[in-house]
């Protein structure tokens, strides 16, 4: 008997235009590709229309690896295209403003790599742009859609550690300590520090004022990347006051011998304390002040298969990677503009891209003067 | 300017052909789907050809969900189409034998999920079957592929941990603890000793002798699955003897509350030990006897680039999850049909299957006499 | 103004005196040194009356170092002072019984270092001798005496982790995988599997039958210690079956890098699990199957100031020692003896030691024969 | 025959008098109990001389439980007592000044619980008055004297981490969180600040300049200690700048549910890392960057017998606890008396009380006024 043709995916297509194709380039599309089959049934599907880049040969293969049916040298044609929903902007820093906002000029909805542009300035451009034209925008703070951070995210919002009375963030990476030329011109910074700031704004809420300081121990003037200097905030080391009141220090390096990858948080609050880390980041600690006797930091595994952002993957007790966070980042983006529904609280919008860079100037400038210095105000409506 | 198509993807096809498309075929179809992409440049593409399996709508949705160009409710149809070079069997543990010895018979490489077969026998003519074919074969004992496994491999069989002197091995599960109808009709004999037997075998060698006991404290005989009868064995506890003469302790179990998914074990020689948790999967815990004042078990992050099972995913510490070891393995096999290699050691052969078979039933005939129990020799050629 | 003399300590005394002079006369004579001004108030104090070892100089020495008020080198001068009300057995296994048989029949209470004695029927000739008497007896399984392991012990008996599903227990070491001469004649099992399966009787209760083997990866017929030949058994495994049919996996090794200490073990029950490590001893790490969307295991610090164990010594937090054991184990015995209280269940008796000794016998006759032997029962009243 | 008695000690007498008797007269008196014994040979001998304190039955009761000959209620006849050598003050923060310097006055070597004072001027009074008489004197800083911390010290000191990048040291507590009346009426400032800032100045050298700030989220003006008002100072937190230029964030909390007694720190340095918990104290973790392919943070148990702190205690893997580091402490000091040697750079002496309350001040007036506030210089010679 012959076999039969499986009928057609009838889920509303989703395009993309992809603009970089390096390592989050690679991130990006196999979550696409993961999306597409993993979370299903499902109110739309993403497909992958189109990628740009610089180069030719380089561009034209990615297409090919990745599934794109389409490619270009130049990102104005991938913008121009109808069957592109959403510019998906992975390329270098420098490149985050103009072509978004080209794109987003062009109707689609945006989504750009952290951070999202090099000045606040910049980041309140793409905001406004995003918001007055009424596109789904999205920055790409992928660890709020890991599931120990969102379970942590919960029990804060629902009340369960009670009133938050102290928090420390940090986020420290090793291989700017190494010898040998730099893989990027950027520092702790633009790299790492917008991920930890995003991460205590995210469970913690705004940040009000910072006390900070930089140092480079490692890099120096003089040392380079491809030919051009570097930014050589190597580590960056802040206490950041809440809109609460909330104390918390807050730091970034890259000059951590060991600390692979160390995304790593704690907070205490009246009822209780959580703390998780990136290197073992399928385990939310928590602790409860009523726990009796046996009372401790209880290690949960945040795999079980009532979770929201586990449940499209595999049953309890089978421990997701670091990839899942994007794929379940961009599944969220995509259900929400094809339900027409909020980026955040879960995802972070262009506002809280622009609130990154506001608390980096902050620290900049408390790192140069020494003073306490104010964050700017959140006045902007969070879209 | 009009966007250019994409280059055809020249790599050549592997056709696969599936039966079977629960939890099993959907950790299958999304590695194949992740292999395509994530492993590039590579010898050959997996092409996901046709679907099989008894019902016709579900059939006929995962095809289009996982993107099966094909389907069929027949699997003889399947392995009658030329454009399947693998048979992938993922159904039911008793249907695993006369559909591969099908696919066999037709020139298939053959892919089985574990346990290759219900009784040692079964086994023993679908490896020798395949065997006599010429065809590769393939049993699915994942956790071969993880990193921190194949880590601790190298380290054994590069004599790194000098003389085995002691192992120890677990595999713990809680879901049969639960009250409620239980979702599978077999024990822990056939669910998860077999993956804890293998990685015994795996890092140390063949299995002599067990004396074991097999204990039931949850399940009765009147606990049903589907309305028939279950495998009571809710514990399996032995002591193993390895042709080396080194003594292991081996034990199974799914009435283990609070452990997910914890396969986990411990080997210590002469010239270290290492330990390693699938609920941690990342990290081997490494001691080296000769580690001076500072020596102690060391957290290794099997998360670096230059590890082989790493390359193809992320940059160094980006960790990996538990789907990442079946997606290794495909990759593997299909490297091994692609360009006739070897599919051990690393990878499972249906001799292995067969091994975890004959320790099955020794530990069976042991659990009934109490006697050690001698487990068949390994005379067929590993091939 | 002259400073007053210190009144008198009221409370009654209780004399020692110390057979051996070694590490574990040293732990001893430490404890009783702690006890008492540590347990305050307290039903009675210990007094530091003599002790006795072979070789005048050192044991001269030892009596100064730690306040002993006299020293002999013929125990049975200490047996016959009446100041003497314990006699405390802390020498060379081969000298456990003559002396401690001695000191029961001049009416002293005794304590004995374990392994009580070299064989099941000596130990039952200790046993039947003291309970005869009518003395107090304790045989020294100081790791019953921590914290955790009390609180694992209150968990399991007050019904907390519901019916037991499965154990396993292990102690590693690893001083004899080191080349050079042994510190020691006695194997795994003398040294340290009596400690492990005293643990497992302590939680899980009788054992009734084993199935072990034995193994000597390291130690030649040839080797020596001071001169004289050595047990061989450098790795003890064994299945063990309970009372109760609980199944669990007993381990013991001599031969084990990097484990320099690791008793530890975990009990699954229906309601729960509980795991603990000497090498992390204040833990205790707790499951309970009903914690919600938060449950995992909880790592308990032991070390609350309302603990029985933990009460004597310091605030919460902070953390005990490894001598703690001792010290609690010999204040809970010359509080028995003070108030004429039973031994048990917390302390164990020489009916204890007695167990540990059979235990042992029928793993060796296991080992040799293949089979699965039962234990004797344990007829003979607990006492 | 009679038993013999036993030999004078003959190790020279050092006398103590005490003042206090409360918690760290506990873990003092112990201390001093357990070095007679533990410490052998040892160039001297404690001796319990005399306790003082407030009220008479409380003293005298001291005085029998702990040993001491002697006691009184008014510490000057205690400091006339020419067989008291040590003055070892253990009282309220407000009474560490008057009886010190009298006991200075009196050539009496001092040794003083943390703070040394509550203000960084009379810690300079009484550091230039101890160094002026030529005494010795120890704040007590016990933390120093943990083998672990004792190992990383090494590490530093010994060039094995290279140069230090960045650090972080916490501490925190959580019983201020809890409701009900307090048990002290210091804030986190006074009671483990200084034990974390004396961490930090112990392994990275001197701070040259703080960023602080300080929060009340728990504490009220109006939340009494018996009957008096109350430091509200909950949680403390700042970015520290050393003389090296090193970076470090320093926090303290009295308001962390769940964190028993968490003193923890990290450091990062060219060559390697160490971290380090309280909770967990006989645990170095150690990273070093020429680790190949099993690099990673090593677990190093540092109860070897050859590490100092070590050996006058148990054979190896025979783990200490809390008290092992004031014992330790004493013990040191104890050998710093009797054969006149320094005090430092091991054990704290005054100088470094001194600088722990100048940081103190520094912080309190960087979180006033929000600048970088420079610590005072260290002029004062070390000593």
């Amino acid at each position: 008997m012959p076999l039969h043709t499986a009928p057609r995916d009838e889920r509303p297509a989703i395009g993309f235009g992809l603009l970089g194709y390096g390592f989050m380039g690679r991130a990006h599309s196999h979550s696409l590709h993961s999306i597409g089959h993993m979370c299903w049934p499902s109110a739309a599907r993403p497909v992958l229309v189109a990628v740009a880049g610089r180069t030719e040969a380089g561009v034209a293969e990615a297409a090919t690896r990745y599934g794109y049916s389409l490619y270009t040298t130049d990102w104005h044609d991938m913008i121009s295209d109808p069957a592109v929903d959403v510019f998906d902007n992975v390329t270098t820093d420098a490149a985050h403003v103009e072509p978004t906002l080209a794109a987003i000029a062009a109707g689609k909805h945006v989504i750009c790599e952290k951070p999202l542009a090099s000045t606040a300035a910049d980041c309140a451009h793409l905001y406004e742009a995003a918001a007055a034209a009424g596109v789904k925008h999205l920055v790409c703070f992928n660890y709020r859609f890991f599931p120990a951070v969102r379970l942590a995210w919960e029990l804060v919002h629902g009340g369960e550690l009670g009133e938050l009375y102290q928090a420390r963030f940090r986020y420290s990476q090793e291989w700017r300590a190494a010898p040998g030329p730099l893989p990027s011109a950027a520092g702790a910074q633009a790299i790492i520090a917008c991920h930890v700031v995003d991460q205590a704004r995210f469970l913690c809420g705004e940040i009000a004022s910072v006390q900070a300081s930089i140092s480079s121990p490692v890099t120096t003037p003089d040392r380079l990347y491809r030919g051009g200097p570097i930014d050589q905030d190597d580590v960056v080391a802040m206490v950041a006051r809440f809109d609460s009141g909330l104390l918390a220090t807050i730091d970034a390096s890259l000059v951590a011998p060991g600390r692979r990858n160390h995304l790593a948080w704690e907070l205490n609050g009246s009822l209780g304390s959580v703390a998780w880390s990136l290197e073992d980041p399928n385990i939310l600690k928590v602790y409860r002040t009523n726990g009796g006797r046996t009372s401790g930091f209880t290690e949960v595994i945040t795999c079980e298969a009532d979770h929201p952002l586990v449940a499209p993957w595999w049953p309890s007790g089978h421990v997701l990677g670091w990839e899942h966070g994007h794929a379940n980042m961009l599944a969220h983006f995509i259900d929400a503009v094809a339900g027409d529904k909020e980026v955040g609280p879960y995802g972070a919008t262009f506002f809280d891209g622009l609130r990154a860079a506001q608390v980096a100037e902050a620290v900049d400038e408390s790192a140069e003067t020494g003073d306490r210095v104010e964050v700017a105000p959140a006045s902007v409506p969070a879209g």
